[in-house]
């Protein structure tokens, strides 16, 4: 019996999930500027647990309940809250043991999308290599989905779902076209991260509000072990 | 006062074409295997007109009306016609002053998805170099829209859509990170289109059906200076 490799596709934005098998398949969240980088990286620094909303509004109602809220609208903290997206300035609080609520413009909205996945991570260049072995140990199929920007199609995330294709090769097979494209992308991109993000238009549009030293943290590969996993619409932590 | 350039903005998939601002770009809709390839060898061989429908019973009615009909579901002639959406096929039919009617998978409905456009002209590879000339005469907007593949990303259509970023750089700014995507994809595979090609999956689709006759022929550029441009439903030829 000739063994069958998994599947490895690639979702480039949220208004094609409908496209993929998800509950079939562990779904990769991304949202690589910035808010799975900042998911991983908290759940990394002691946080117990996140919950991802879609409104500012229910975010407000758990702050109420003792949360730490970080709330994103368009690059910027929303009006009335302390963090926004920015893992360099989450990774300044208290972490540990705390409860972080967390909406931002895209990546919150692609976990909700996703919620009825056989399993959904969290992914981002500064867990790639522990999600990667992570992925390679279950050998189930996997859909890369990227949150994109307002539902368009990103550089930043379509190039870590192309890191992700490009580890995971030749243990899986291809399983869309947008997976061996975002893959040849990425082995073009992969020798300065940094530089070929500059090509992106949120880094044009985040480097205006002067956070290069988020950009910079968030393109830098293997910083942390930490895979987040959704349970029950809340985020734990998994170390790979 | 600075000289504004026009956008060149990529939709990568139907399903994103209502984040674009069609109303007020040129829409170039892409089907490269096969529907556009054919439409634009179809009117330089002397159609006087095509015209897209959605189903198989509205081409049969059309055809009661004395249209050639063009069939395809699938990457196969649909059943009980004598055309599907083969160029070196149609090509040897005489197609002088005959009106065709056409009907695919992917093609004609990107067509009627984009009919709100400024104008609505059709690309391929066939026809590169005669529609980038005319897009820098236009000096306007520009959304290349990609038929893909049942509503996902495919290879094809977005090297083509990379194709023309490339060949209208630097004369415009690029609109979206899909064009930046997509032109540094055809900058990596120019030099063998039909060789890059075989890592697609409808390469695999259709060479299963042994048609490699027509994805050489699709690949192959500047084969027409026909631009296809619709106007009320139909499309009619005009020679760049």
């Amino acid at each position: 019996m000739a063994l069958i490799k998994p599947k490895i596709s690639v979702c480039l934005s949220p208004s094609l999930i409908h496209l993929f098998d998800i509950q079939n398949a562990i779904v990769v969240v991304t949202d690589v500027l910035r808010a799975t980088t900042a998911m991983i990286v908290g759940l990394d620094a002691g946080l117990d647990h996140i919950v991802p909303v879609l409104t500012v509004e229910e975010s407000k109602s758990l702050q109420d309940q003792g949360y730490i809220v970080a709330a994103e609208r368009n690059g910027l903290i929303a009006d009335g809250f302390e963090y926004g997206n920015s893992p360099v300035k989450l990774l300044k609080a208290n972490l540990l043991n705390q409860k972080l609520a967390i909406t931002t413009t895209n990546g919150t909205k692609a976990i909700k999308l996703a919620n009825d996945a056989h399993k959904l991570i969290l992914g981002a260049f500064v867990n790639i290599s522990a999600l990667a072995e992570y992925l390679k140990k279950e050998q189930k199929d996997v859909v890369i989905l990227c949150a994109g920007w307002k539902d368009d199609v990103n550089l930043e995330d379509s190039l870590f779902a192309g890191a992700v294709v490009y580890h995971l090769m030749p243990k899986f097979s291809v399983g869309n076209d947008a997976a061996f494209m975002s893959s040849r992308l990425y082995d073009t991109a992969k020798d300065d991260l940094f530089l070929y993000i500059q090509n992106s238009s949120h880094y044009n549009r985040l480097n205006k509000m002067g956070i290069e030293d988020d950009i910079r943290f968030c393109m830098k590969e293997d910083q942390s072990r930490m895979i987040p996993i959704l349970k029950e619409d809340k985020i734990y932590p998994f170390k790979g």
